[in-house]
């Protein structure tokens, strides 16, 4: 392709909306355009380097024996019912009528539509196991779409579903798609660790997640360096400190903070550490108001709180909500004097003399001590993992905490959709049973902002070859001098021929701007053809991400260029 | 691929939902299943298929200098009410809200996509002509989706915007697309028209139809043998006849026609031949009913008729609408003694003594003469053409009528959203001019139906090569004889290993079901290993649609079968 003719709106100032490195630089380097929140157009050299990772994840799940179906991103009502997710869902889940009234939703994940599907056609275990995937534009209504590609609202996944005769069968397919999900991000050239997850909307009891490790990721992961468990923090277990202090120290007493609402506040006002406030959070779990205490120097894990209280539902209060609770403004919020039911972590009963809000503007109370003051409250493990927490798998190591930016996510969801979809098959013995199923994701358009996360300088993008749009960019010098312009479109021919993807920077501009530009795109190799090379016999080639350019002579240049481009692909 | 594993769920029975035979082939052979009304999941040999054609387009339009982009699918209402298409698109356009109440709809066309991108980035002449595709799902919530992929809610589309800086280089890529087009269907195996056309929804003043012609098709075209011109009857130039009796041949008398509404019904009470009876449709243009007639044995032109109004839209009025223009039931509606605007086609005006509806319950005028009885009514062409008619482009000819699919049209656009979007660019002398378009689609999924209505005898589909899931089917008679065996698992591989796509029928059932699931998939070439042929150095290979197995040498086979494979593929 030639630079001049290809549609590549570069940017010189870094666009406003630009919220991370990969954001910018797909923008910067005309790869993407926002149409609307969480929604993007790819240009030529997005669409490509898309390309490049549904080929990898495509052959890798042929590999493993999946096979690729499509299906529609318009979905009826009426299978969500079947599985109960059409209420459960939430407000992601894109909901609308029809010029018939029919009820639909856009597609966020594609659980009731294959096991739809697959009930209707497989009958018996000889039919079995069965792996199906699509690569596919999915919708998810995301409150807070950010980071470009990172977090959209329209995407691109690769869904797999995979339907086995029992549980160890299933458990095989889970395996085999993990391992394929290793391969798939080897090619893809990300630093990446598997680890546990929870299930989230979609289920199941056992998950990983493929997290690409870096500082702008929105997921939160620890990793035990004496054990090696690593898991996200919603999902981490921890060794649980159950210290309670059991005889009060103090007497319970309300003291004025006024404007005081945050625990830096309120231990600034009154000079405490942030271990001695008690955080008390309001939740609303299937529609009831639940107060959630906790240290105050630590997090609520909001998955543990639904799993102790068995809801189906749960999010933060409102701020009116809290305050039908309370009876006071947002920020005085405590367990003392209320009926609502209270949920307390492990970690407020060691407090000896600790500070809770008092229900009351500008107040709190000094002196609690949850086993005097909250002695009706559900004592459990509510807290969210960090950083230096003893791991609750050895017992013996502390946590390491990481950022990470999850690109898959595998599930063995079991029966949790076969059962109440009867998604059945006649067994050997021909006893009717539920098929045992898995469910596996691949963020593709994801896996953009996590590459480039990861592989980028001052410069702009450094792809790696397996992802670059195009392999190789050819950049003569000077249009002027034929000699320079011949051997430019001879090796941009040649390269081509032997299946590179190449571009003829052929713009009439100087030096400095196609070097630019070249490294802004961030493509792999860099051809330089300029008029004293070109009268002596070499060109110049550098790999993107390194400083120095490496003669090479004309006549040995395509060979050690494709050779190159080949080893760096390795055997895909 | 292994045919044991591979997810191609047969039909025996004739599916109920079936309604023309690619629709019942698609299904029988296990390339879709319906998910809902008029959407389809694509199962693993449909969407090989697919890609198939996909491919091909790529191939196509990379050739003729466009570049790939992929648009969303869900798209703002803001920039659709730019373009003035938010109100007037109809109800096939699916509107909905998001989360948080912004307007959105699932996009049916992306001319407003494509211009507010291209507006937002390209500045000057010289960054043109572009010409950007993409091949993506649509969506357009049609009231009547039938024949599977033929009318679909949600199908795969390949749509391509071309921008230039004038109308004859617009033109020029009119021109370029269309020779792409042919290109494509060429290649597809598709035996096609390019006609003239209306341009609809899209807009613009000059388009071309490519259809694809069978007896099943949806649009109606005719075409003159004498000058070759050919169109879609909707927009076909007929050669108007202007005979006028301009004296009345007899009185207007009311006759009593008791529950005769029709045509056929009045004209068989009367004794009267169809062309003497005139046709009263009742249209309701921009909210305002208006009265069409017709002579009896022809229809009416609803394009012709809103363009002779110059109306933004027109339907068919409702019965309760008729009713109330006319005082009468439906089926008695006439042009005498109403207020009521009337265009009369010129074929009313040659009939003598005519008949019309009397706007009363049974009842009909007799002695009708256009000239005294509709004297007031707007004398216009408003007439579909059909066989027989007269050539209105040479004259002479007497058209042909042919039934098509339509895979493909070609719109030139100018600047019908170019201007009221502001989509311009600088000329070389600095001044600030919209740029002039083209958009150019193909429908991917419904050249599956248009192929497949071509393509199939009664046992089954009959691909041509370019389109076929797998290439070849290599069937192994006899499971027990291990020489049988041997010899159909190293042709497998031998033919994978040179490309060649193949399916391995490893399942231990009788020959004559292997041949018939071959034949109903529709494999262009069977090699069909038998034991007595392993023995005696040969195989029997058959391409598919053809009755005779032909001999081939074992060690000729492989050479012979990946040499017949290209050559039909030709040089794509």
């Amino acid at each position: 392709m030639r630079l001049s003719q290809l549609f590549v709106p570069t940017l010189k100032e870094t666009p406003k909306e630009a919220e991370v490195v990969s954001h910018m630089l797909l923008l910067r380097a005309g790869y993407i355009r926002k149409l609307a929140a969480g929604i993007y157009n790819f240009l030529p050299l997005g669409i490509r380097s898309v390309r490049k990772v549904e080929a990898i994840v495509r052959q890798e799940l042929n590999r493993a024996g999946a096979q690729e179906v499509l299906m529609p991103a318009v979905q009826p009502a009426s299978i969500w019912k079947e599985s109960g997710r059409w209420e459960y869902y939430g407000n992601e889940l894109l909901r609308f009528k029809d010029r018939k009234g029919g009820e639909f939703c856009l597609g966020p994940t594609h659980e009731e539509v294959i096991t739809d599907l697959v009930r209707g056609e497989v009958r018996s275990y000889r039919e079995l196991p069965l792996n199906l995937y699509q690569i596919q534009s999915k919708f998810r209504d995301e409150l807070r779409p950010r980071a470009g590609l990172m977090r959209g609202r329209e995407f691109i996944m690769k869904d797999a579903y995979s339907f086995d005769v029992d549980e160890a069968a299933a458990k095989a397919s889970y395996k085999s798609m993990y391992d394929a999900y290793c391969r798939i991000f080897d090619r893809c050239g990300l630093q990446y660790r598997p680890v546990e997850a929870d299930t989230g909307a979609i289920g199941g009891n056992l998950s990983h997640e493929f997290q690409v490790l870096t500082e702008t990721g929105e997921d939160s992961i620890v990793s035990c360096p004496s054990c090696g468990y690593t898991a996200n923090v919603e999902k981490a277990e921890l060794r649980v400190d159950t210290t309670t202090v059991a005889a009060p120290a103090a007497d319970l007493v309300q003291v004025a903070t006024p404007g005081a609402r945050t625990i830096t506040e309120v231990a600034a006002l009154l000079g405490r550490s942030p271990d001695t406030i008690v955080k008390t959070l309001v939740f609303v779990a299937d529609e009831v108001p639940v107060l959630v205490l906790v240290r105050g120097d630590l997090d609520v894990n909001e998955v543990k709180v639904k799993v102790a209280l068995g809801a189906s539902t749960i999010r933060m209060a409102a701020d009116r909500e809290v305050e039908a609770v309370t009876h006071a403004p947002v920020g005085f919020a405590g367990p003392v004097g209320l009926t609502t039911r209270v949920l307390a972590d492990h970690s407020v009963f060691a407090i000896e003399d600790g500070v809770v809000g008092a229900n009351a503007a500008d107040a709190h109370l000094v002196g609690f001590c949850a086993s005097r003051d909250a002695a009706g409250a559900q004592r459990v493990d509510v807290r969210l993992a960090a950083g230096g927490d003893a791991c609750g798998r050895c017992g013996d190591g502390r946590f390491e905490f990481f950022r990470g930016i999850e690109v898959g996510q595998v599930f063995y969801l079991g029966t949790k959709y076969s059962e109440p979809m009867r998604c059945t098959f006649l067994d050997a013995e021909g006893v009717e049973r539920p098929m045992v199923m898995g469910c596996y994701g691949v963020g593709i358009t994801r896996i953009l902002s996590a590459a480039i996360e990861q592989n980028h300088d001052a410069d702009g993008i450094v792809w790696p070859m397996s992802l670059a749009p195009f392999h190789v960019i050819v950049a003569p010098l000077q249009l002027k001098e034929p000699t320079v312009v011949e051997l430019a479109e001879k090796l941009y021919s040649e390269l081509g021929a032997l299946g590179v993807e190449v571009i003829l920077d052929d713009r009439d501009v100087r030096p400095g701007v196609k070097f630019k530009d070249a490294d802004l795109l961030g493509i792999p190799l860099r051809v330089t053809v300029g008029a004293r090379g070109a009268a002596e016999g070499f060109v110049e080639v550098r790999r993107r991400g390194t400083a120095a350019d490496e003669r090479v002579a004309i006549d040995q240049v395509v060979a050690q260029v494709a050779g190159r481009v080949a080893a760096e692909l390795g055997d895909g």
